[in-house]
Protein backbone atom coordinates (compact mmCIF):
# COMPACT_ATOMS: atom_id res chain seq x y z
CA UNK A 1 0.00 0.00 0.00
CA UNK A 2 2.79 2.36 1.12
CA UNK A 3 4.54 1.11 -2.04
CA UNK A 4 1.49 2.45 -4.19
CA UNK A 5 1.03 5.59 -3.03
CA UNK A 6 4.69 6.40 -3.15
CA UNK A 7 4.71 5.32 -6.75
CA UNK A 8 1.63 7.59 -7.16
CA UNK A 9 2.71 10.47 -6.13
CA UNK A 10 5.95 10.06 -8.15
CA UNK A 11 3.43 10.13 -11.39
CA UNK A 12 2.01 13.25 -10.34
CA UNK A 13 5.22 14.61 -9.58
CA UNK A 14 6.35 13.76 -13.21
CA UNK A 15 3.42 14.64 -14.78
CA UNK A 16 3.46 18.16 -13.19
CA UNK A 17 7.58 18.44 -14.14
CA UNK A 18 6.27 17.61 -18.24
CA UNK A 19 3.10 20.16 -17.89
CA UNK A 20 5.31 22.96 -16.58
CA UNK A 21 7.77 22.43 -19.27
CA UNK A 22 5.40 21.92 -22.07
CA UNK A 23 3.60 25.85 -20.57
CA UNK A 24 7.08 27.00 -20.11
CA UNK A 25 8.90 25.65 -23.61
CA UNK A 26 5.69 26.22 -25.57
CA UNK A 27 4.81 30.01 -24.22
CA UNK A 28 8.30 31.20 -25.22
CA UNK A 29 8.05 29.62 -28.55
CA UNK A 30 4.47 30.25 -29.66
CA UNK A 31 4.70 34.08 -28.28
CA UNK A 32 8.28 35.28 -27.50
CA UNK A 33 7.14 39.18 -27.40
CA UNK A 34 4.47 37.97 -24.69
CA UNK A 35 6.90 35.74 -22.87
CA UNK A 36 10.51 37.36 -24.00
CA UNK A 37 12.76 34.85 -21.84
CA UNK A 38 12.15 30.92 -20.73
CA UNK A 39 11.82 31.95 -17.20
CA UNK A 40 8.61 34.74 -18.39
CA UNK A 41 7.16 31.23 -19.41
CA UNK A 42 7.49 29.46 -16.24
CA UNK A 43 6.20 32.70 -14.04
CA UNK A 44 3.30 32.63 -16.18
CA UNK A 45 2.78 28.50 -16.14
CA UNK A 46 3.05 28.83 -12.06
CA UNK A 47 0.47 31.37 -11.85
CA UNK A 48 -1.85 29.86 -14.56
CA UNK A 49 -1.93 26.23 -13.06
CA UNK A 50 -2.05 27.69 -9.56
CA UNK A 51 -4.51 29.65 -11.02
CA UNK A 52 -3.44 33.15 -9.20
CA UNK A 53 -3.32 34.31 -12.63
CA UNK A 54 -2.09 38.02 -11.68
CA UNK A 55 -2.77 39.03 -15.03
CA UNK A 56 1.60 40.68 -15.34
CA UNK A 57 1.42 37.66 -18.21
CA UNK A 58 -1.01 36.59 -20.60
CA UNK A 59 -1.56 34.83 -24.18
CA UNK A 60 -3.03 37.28 -27.10
CA UNK A 61 -2.24 34.76 -30.24
CA UNK A 62 -4.78 31.75 -30.82
CA UNK A 63 -1.95 29.56 -30.77
CA UNK A 64 -0.89 30.60 -26.87
CA UNK A 65 -4.46 30.82 -25.49
CA UNK A 66 -5.18 27.04 -26.94
CA UNK A 67 -1.93 26.48 -24.95
CA UNK A 68 -3.22 28.31 -21.96
CA UNK A 69 -6.84 26.58 -22.08
CA UNK A 70 -4.57 23.17 -22.10
CA UNK A 71 -2.95 24.09 -19.21
CA UNK A 72 -6.50 24.98 -17.49
CA UNK A 73 -8.05 21.19 -18.33
CA UNK A 74 -4.60 19.56 -17.41
CA UNK A 75 -2.61 21.25 -15.46
CA UNK A 76 -4.57 22.72 -12.91
CA UNK A 77 -6.12 19.19 -11.36
CA UNK A 78 -2.82 17.75 -11.42
CA UNK A 79 -1.02 20.90 -9.24
CA UNK A 80 -3.94 20.76 -7.46
CA UNK A 81 -3.24 16.72 -6.60
CA UNK A 82 0.33 17.73 -5.95
CA UNK A 83 -0.12 20.03 -4.01
CA UNK A 84 -3.35 18.55 -1.66
CA UNK A 85 -0.86 15.65 -1.41
CA UNK A 86 2.21 18.16 0.08
CA UNK A 87 0.04 18.94 2.81
CA UNK A 88 -0.50 15.86 3.34
CA UNK A 89 2.82 14.60 3.62
CA UNK A 90 3.70 17.85 6.18
CA UNK A 91 0.64 16.73 8.46
CA UNK A 92 1.20 13.34 8.09
CA UNK A 93 5.10 13.89 8.99
CA UNK A 94 4.03 16.20 12.07
CA UNK A 95 1.60 13.49 13.43
CA UNK A 96 4.38 10.70 12.66
CA UNK A 97 6.92 13.20 15.06
CA UNK A 98 3.96 13.69 17.82
CA UNK A 99 3.28 10.18 18.12
CA UNK A 100 7.13 9.38 18.77
CA UNK A 101 7.28 7.51 15.24
CA UNK A 102 9.91 9.47 14.04
CA UNK B 1 -21.55 1.12 -12.29
CA UNK B 2 -19.13 1.37 -14.77
CA UNK B 3 -22.25 2.23 -17.20
CA UNK B 4 -23.36 4.82 -14.34
CA UNK B 5 -19.64 6.63 -14.14
CA UNK B 6 -19.45 6.92 -17.75
CA UNK B 7 -22.79 8.57 -17.91
CA UNK B 8 -22.13 10.73 -15.33
CA UNK B 9 -18.70 12.03 -17.13
CA UNK B 10 -21.14 12.85 -20.30
CA UNK B 11 -23.24 14.66 -18.51
CA UNK B 12 -20.88 16.50 -16.72
CA UNK B 13 -18.92 17.18 -20.40
CA UNK B 14 -22.32 18.07 -21.67
CA UNK B 15 -23.13 20.17 -19.32
CA UNK B 16 -19.73 22.15 -19.13
CA UNK B 17 -19.61 22.47 -22.94
CA UNK B 18 -23.60 24.29 -22.41
CA UNK B 19 -22.33 26.42 -20.03
CA UNK B 20 -18.73 27.06 -21.97
CA UNK B 21 -21.24 27.95 -25.29
CA UNK B 22 -23.42 30.45 -22.91
CA UNK B 23 -20.62 32.30 -21.76
CA UNK B 24 -18.71 32.91 -25.19
CA UNK B 25 -22.45 33.39 -26.97
CA UNK B 26 -23.26 35.72 -24.27
CA UNK B 27 -20.81 37.74 -23.75
CA UNK B 28 -20.30 38.46 -27.42
CA UNK B 29 -23.37 39.63 -27.74
CA UNK B 30 -23.85 41.10 -24.69
CA UNK B 31 -20.92 43.53 -24.73
CA UNK B 32 -19.41 43.51 -28.32
CA UNK B 33 -16.97 46.23 -27.22
CA UNK B 34 -15.36 43.94 -24.69
CA UNK B 35 -15.65 40.73 -26.38
CA UNK B 36 -15.12 41.81 -30.53
CA UNK B 37 -15.01 38.46 -31.45
CA UNK B 38 -16.29 34.81 -30.21
CA UNK B 39 -12.86 33.69 -29.49
CA UNK B 40 -12.28 36.38 -27.30
CA UNK B 41 -15.68 35.65 -25.48
CA UNK B 42 -14.20 32.25 -25.37
CA UNK B 43 -11.33 32.94 -23.96
CA UNK B 44 -13.04 35.29 -20.83
CA UNK B 45 -15.31 32.50 -20.02
CA UNK B 46 -12.50 30.07 -19.74
CA UNK B 47 -10.75 32.10 -17.88
CA UNK B 48 -13.62 32.68 -15.88
CA UNK B 49 -14.52 29.07 -15.26
CA UNK B 50 -11.04 28.23 -13.88
CA UNK B 51 -11.02 31.11 -11.48
CA UNK B 52 -7.43 32.13 -13.36
CA UNK B 53 -8.78 35.72 -14.28
CA UNK B 54 -6.07 37.34 -15.61
CA UNK B 55 -7.98 40.64 -15.77
CA UNK B 56 -7.65 40.94 -19.65
CA UNK B 57 -10.79 41.04 -20.31
CA UNK B 58 -13.86 41.22 -17.79
CA UNK B 59 -17.45 42.53 -18.30
CA UNK B 60 -18.64 46.32 -17.38
CA UNK B 61 -22.56 46.12 -18.01
CA UNK B 62 -24.82 45.05 -15.74
CA UNK B 63 -25.48 42.11 -18.04
CA UNK B 64 -22.56 41.12 -18.72
CA UNK B 65 -21.80 40.95 -14.91
CA UNK B 66 -25.23 38.85 -14.54
CA UNK B 67 -23.80 36.60 -17.08
CA UNK B 68 -20.12 36.40 -14.77
CA UNK B 69 -21.90 35.64 -11.54
CA UNK B 70 -24.19 33.03 -13.65
CA UNK B 71 -20.79 31.33 -14.59
CA UNK B 72 -19.41 31.92 -10.95
CA UNK B 73 -22.25 30.16 -9.33
CA UNK B 74 -23.17 27.15 -11.92
CA UNK B 75 -19.69 27.27 -14.20
CA UNK B 76 -16.73 26.95 -11.49
CA UNK B 77 -18.51 23.84 -9.79
CA UNK B 78 -19.15 22.21 -12.84
CA UNK B 79 -15.71 22.98 -15.02
CA UNK B 80 -14.05 22.07 -11.26
CA UNK B 81 -15.62 18.54 -11.51
CA UNK B 82 -14.85 17.75 -15.05
CA UNK B 83 -11.45 18.96 -14.37
CA UNK B 84 -11.19 15.85 -10.94
CA UNK B 85 -12.75 13.66 -12.89
CA UNK B 86 -10.35 14.00 -15.96
CA UNK B 87 -7.30 13.48 -13.56
CA UNK B 88 -8.85 10.29 -11.91
CA UNK B 89 -9.04 9.65 -15.48
CA UNK B 90 -5.47 9.58 -16.06
CA UNK B 91 -4.32 8.26 -12.76
CA UNK B 92 -6.60 4.87 -12.83
CA UNK B 93 -5.49 4.85 -16.95
CA UNK B 94 -1.93 4.32 -15.51
CA UNK B 95 -2.46 2.85 -12.64
CA UNK B 96 -4.45 0.51 -14.88
CA UNK B 97 -1.39 0.26 -17.30
CA UNK B 98 1.36 -0.38 -14.41
CA UNK B 99 -1.20 -3.46 -12.70
CA UNK B 100 -0.88 -4.96 -16.82
CA UNK B 101 -4.78 -4.37 -17.16
CA UNK B 102 -4.19 -2.56 -20.19
CA UNK C 1 -31.70 12.67 7.10
CA UNK C 2 -33.11 15.03 3.80
CA UNK C 3 -34.09 17.11 6.72
CA UNK C 4 -30.48 18.04 7.90
CA UNK C 5 -29.68 18.24 4.78
CA UNK C 6 -32.00 20.64 3.55
CA UNK C 7 -31.05 22.58 6.78
CA UNK C 8 -27.50 22.64 6.01
CA UNK C 9 -28.21 23.76 2.74
CA UNK C 10 -30.45 27.07 3.86
CA UNK C 11 -27.88 27.75 6.46
CA UNK C 12 -24.90 27.73 3.86
CA UNK C 13 -27.70 30.17 1.36
CA UNK C 14 -28.14 32.49 4.19
CA UNK C 15 -24.50 32.54 5.63
CA UNK C 16 -23.68 33.53 1.83
CA UNK C 17 -26.23 35.89 1.49
CA UNK C 18 -24.64 38.02 4.50
CA UNK C 19 -20.96 37.68 3.65
CA UNK C 20 -22.07 38.94 0.26
CA UNK C 21 -24.08 41.46 1.77
CA UNK C 22 -21.35 42.38 4.53
CA UNK C 23 -18.71 42.72 1.09
CA UNK C 24 -21.06 44.73 -1.03
CA UNK C 25 -21.67 47.47 1.35
CA UNK C 26 -18.57 47.37 3.20
CA UNK C 27 -16.59 48.45 0.44
CA UNK C 28 -18.81 50.43 -0.99
CA UNK C 29 -18.38 52.87 2.52
CA UNK C 30 -15.35 51.90 3.33
CA UNK C 31 -14.30 53.03 -0.06
CA UNK C 32 -16.37 54.87 -2.14
CA UNK C 33 -13.87 56.27 -4.66
CA UNK C 34 -13.23 52.36 -5.89
CA UNK C 35 -16.55 51.00 -5.27
CA UNK C 36 -18.88 53.93 -6.43
CA UNK C 37 -21.62 51.96 -6.41
CA UNK C 38 -23.06 49.05 -4.43
CA UNK C 39 -23.14 46.88 -7.52
CA UNK C 40 -19.46 48.09 -8.01
CA UNK C 41 -18.97 46.40 -4.15
CA UNK C 42 -21.47 43.32 -5.08
CA UNK C 43 -19.19 42.97 -8.33
CA UNK C 44 -15.58 43.22 -6.68
CA UNK C 45 -17.35 40.93 -3.75
CA UNK C 46 -18.27 37.83 -6.20
CA UNK C 47 -15.27 38.45 -7.95
CA UNK C 48 -13.32 38.09 -4.60
CA UNK C 49 -15.24 35.31 -3.22
CA UNK C 50 -14.79 32.79 -6.06
CA UNK C 51 -10.91 33.80 -6.50
CA UNK C 52 -11.42 35.18 -9.92
CA UNK C 53 -10.03 37.96 -8.98
CA UNK C 54 -9.70 40.05 -12.35
CA UNK C 55 -8.63 42.81 -10.99
CA UNK C 56 -10.93 45.14 -12.43
CA UNK C 57 -11.69 46.69 -8.47
CA UNK C 58 -9.51 45.88 -5.37
CA UNK C 59 -9.28 47.83 -2.07
CA UNK C 60 -6.18 50.09 -1.38
CA UNK C 61 -6.98 51.49 2.03
CA UNK C 62 -6.04 49.61 5.13
CA UNK C 63 -9.97 49.36 6.47
CA UNK C 64 -10.42 47.92 2.67
CA UNK C 65 -7.60 45.25 2.53
CA UNK C 66 -9.19 44.22 5.58
CA UNK C 67 -12.02 43.53 4.48
CA UNK C 68 -10.67 41.94 1.48
CA UNK C 69 -9.15 39.50 3.90
CA UNK C 70 -12.36 38.65 6.03
CA UNK C 71 -13.96 37.99 2.69
CA UNK C 72 -11.17 35.82 2.35
CA UNK C 73 -10.99 33.84 4.70
CA UNK C 74 -14.83 33.36 5.41
CA UNK C 75 -16.18 33.94 3.03
CA UNK C 76 -14.17 31.71 0.04
CA UNK C 77 -15.14 28.34 2.24
CA UNK C 78 -18.50 29.20 2.31
CA UNK C 79 -19.42 30.14 -0.79
CA UNK C 80 -17.32 26.96 -2.22
CA UNK C 81 -19.15 24.60 -0.11
CA UNK C 82 -22.41 26.66 -1.87
CA UNK C 83 -21.12 25.84 -5.54
CA UNK C 84 -20.21 22.02 -4.62
CA UNK C 85 -23.77 21.89 -3.36
CA UNK C 86 -25.43 23.76 -6.02
CA UNK C 87 -23.11 20.85 -8.08
CA UNK C 88 -24.27 17.82 -6.45
CA UNK C 89 -28.09 18.97 -6.80
CA UNK C 90 -27.84 19.52 -10.14
CA UNK C 91 -26.39 16.22 -10.61
CA UNK C 92 -28.59 14.28 -8.31
CA UNK C 93 -31.42 16.19 -9.85
CA UNK C 94 -29.95 14.05 -13.59
CA UNK C 95 -29.56 10.76 -11.60
CA UNK C 96 -33.35 10.72 -10.23
CA UNK C 97 -34.56 12.02 -13.55
CA UNK C 98 -32.80 9.38 -15.42
CA UNK C 99 -33.86 7.15 -12.69
CA UNK C 100 -37.36 7.43 -13.43
CA UNK C 101 -37.96 8.76 -10.01
CA UNK C 102 -38.83 12.31 -10.88
CA UNK D 1 -9.92 11.97 18.68
CA UNK D 2 -10.88 15.13 19.56
CA UNK D 3 -7.74 16.27 21.43
CA UNK D 4 -5.81 14.77 18.18
CA UNK D 5 -8.06 17.62 15.62
CA UNK D 6 -7.68 20.25 18.20
CA UNK D 7 -3.86 20.64 17.61
CA UNK D 8 -3.74 19.57 13.74
CA UNK D 9 -5.81 22.75 13.43
CA UNK D 10 -3.15 24.48 15.57
CA UNK D 11 -0.72 23.15 13.91
CA UNK D 12 -2.39 24.33 10.39
CA UNK D 13 -3.10 27.61 11.92
CA UNK D 14 0.75 27.88 12.92
CA UNK D 15 2.35 26.63 9.85
CA UNK D 16 -0.42 29.02 7.51
CA UNK D 17 1.13 32.13 9.94
CA UNK D 18 5.12 31.27 9.64
CA UNK D 19 4.18 31.11 5.46
CA UNK D 20 2.19 34.47 5.87
CA UNK D 21 5.33 35.81 7.66
CA UNK D 22 7.52 34.51 5.15
CA UNK D 23 5.62 36.07 2.19
CA UNK D 24 4.85 39.36 4.28
CA UNK D 25 8.80 40.20 5.48
CA UNK D 26 10.41 37.88 2.53
CA UNK D 27 8.63 40.33 -0.61
CA UNK D 28 9.47 43.59 1.47
CA UNK D 29 13.13 42.73 1.94
CA UNK D 30 13.11 40.70 -1.51
CA UNK D 31 11.36 43.69 -3.49
CA UNK D 32 11.25 46.68 -1.71
CA UNK D 33 10.62 48.96 -5.00
CA UNK D 34 7.11 46.39 -5.41
CA UNK D 35 6.55 45.97 -1.76
CA UNK D 36 7.13 49.67 -0.08
CA UNK D 37 5.43 48.41 2.79
CA UNK D 38 4.90 45.32 5.60
CA UNK D 39 1.43 45.84 5.27
CA UNK D 40 1.78 45.59 0.87
CA UNK D 41 4.12 42.38 1.05
CA UNK D 42 1.15 40.95 3.59
CA UNK D 43 -2.05 41.96 1.18
CA UNK D 44 0.58 40.64 -1.50
CA UNK D 45 0.83 37.30 0.30
CA UNK D 46 -3.15 37.11 0.98
CA UNK D 47 -3.92 37.90 -2.75
CA UNK D 48 -2.16 35.13 -3.36
CA UNK D 49 -2.11 32.40 -1.19
CA UNK D 50 -5.98 32.45 -1.32
CA UNK D 51 -5.24 32.42 -5.11
CA UNK D 52 -7.37 35.45 -5.84
CA UNK D 53 -4.33 37.42 -7.45
CA UNK D 54 -5.40 40.51 -8.45
CA UNK D 55 -2.29 41.58 -10.35
CA UNK D 56 -2.53 44.86 -8.09
CA UNK D 57 0.98 43.75 -6.46
CA UNK D 58 3.34 40.56 -8.41
CA UNK D 59 7.24 40.31 -8.14
CA UNK D 60 9.23 40.85 -10.91
CA UNK D 61 12.49 39.64 -9.85
CA UNK D 62 13.87 36.23 -9.82
CA UNK D 63 14.25 36.22 -5.93
CA UNK D 64 10.54 37.33 -5.45
CA UNK D 65 9.11 35.23 -8.11
CA UNK D 66 11.04 32.11 -6.53
CA UNK D 67 9.34 33.32 -3.10
CA UNK D 68 5.83 33.38 -5.32
CA UNK D 69 6.32 30.06 -6.33
CA UNK D 70 7.47 28.89 -2.71
CA UNK D 71 4.04 30.05 -1.74
CA UNK D 72 2.51 28.86 -4.27
CA UNK D 73 3.23 24.96 -3.32
CA UNK D 74 3.05 25.26 -0.07
CA UNK D 75 1.19 27.64 0.95
CA UNK D 76 -2.24 27.61 -1.27
CA UNK D 77 -2.82 23.91 0.16
CA UNK D 78 -1.98 25.20 4.03
CA UNK D 79 -4.14 28.01 3.31
CA UNK D 80 -6.95 25.80 1.76
CA UNK D 81 -7.01 23.62 4.47
CA UNK D 82 -7.45 26.50 7.06
CA UNK D 83 -10.33 27.93 5.15
CA UNK D 84 -11.77 24.61 4.84
CA UNK D 85 -11.19 23.99 8.46
CA UNK D 86 -12.96 27.22 9.55
CA UNK D 87 -16.45 26.54 7.22
CA UNK D 88 -16.40 22.97 9.01
CA UNK D 89 -15.98 24.48 12.83
CA UNK D 90 -19.30 27.52 11.79
CA UNK D 91 -21.30 24.08 10.46
CA UNK D 92 -20.27 21.87 13.22
CA UNK D 93 -21.17 24.63 15.60
CA UNK D 94 -24.36 25.72 14.01
CA UNK D 95 -25.21 21.95 13.69
CA UNK D 96 -24.42 21.36 17.49
CA UNK D 97 -26.45 24.58 18.19
CA UNK D 98 -29.23 23.27 16.67
CA UNK D 99 -29.70 20.60 18.12
CA UNK D 100 -29.81 21.72 21.45
CA UNK D 101 -25.96 21.16 22.25
CA UNK D 102 -24.48 24.57 22.92
K1 LIG E 1 -7.39 34.27 -9.75
K1 LIG F 1 -6.59 36.94 -11.02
Amino acid sequence: WKQITKMDFGFILLLSLIIILLGTVGSHFLEPETFPTLFDGFWWTMTTLTTVGYGDYFPVSVGGRMLGIFLFIFGIGIIGVLISKTVDSITTFQKFKREGKL
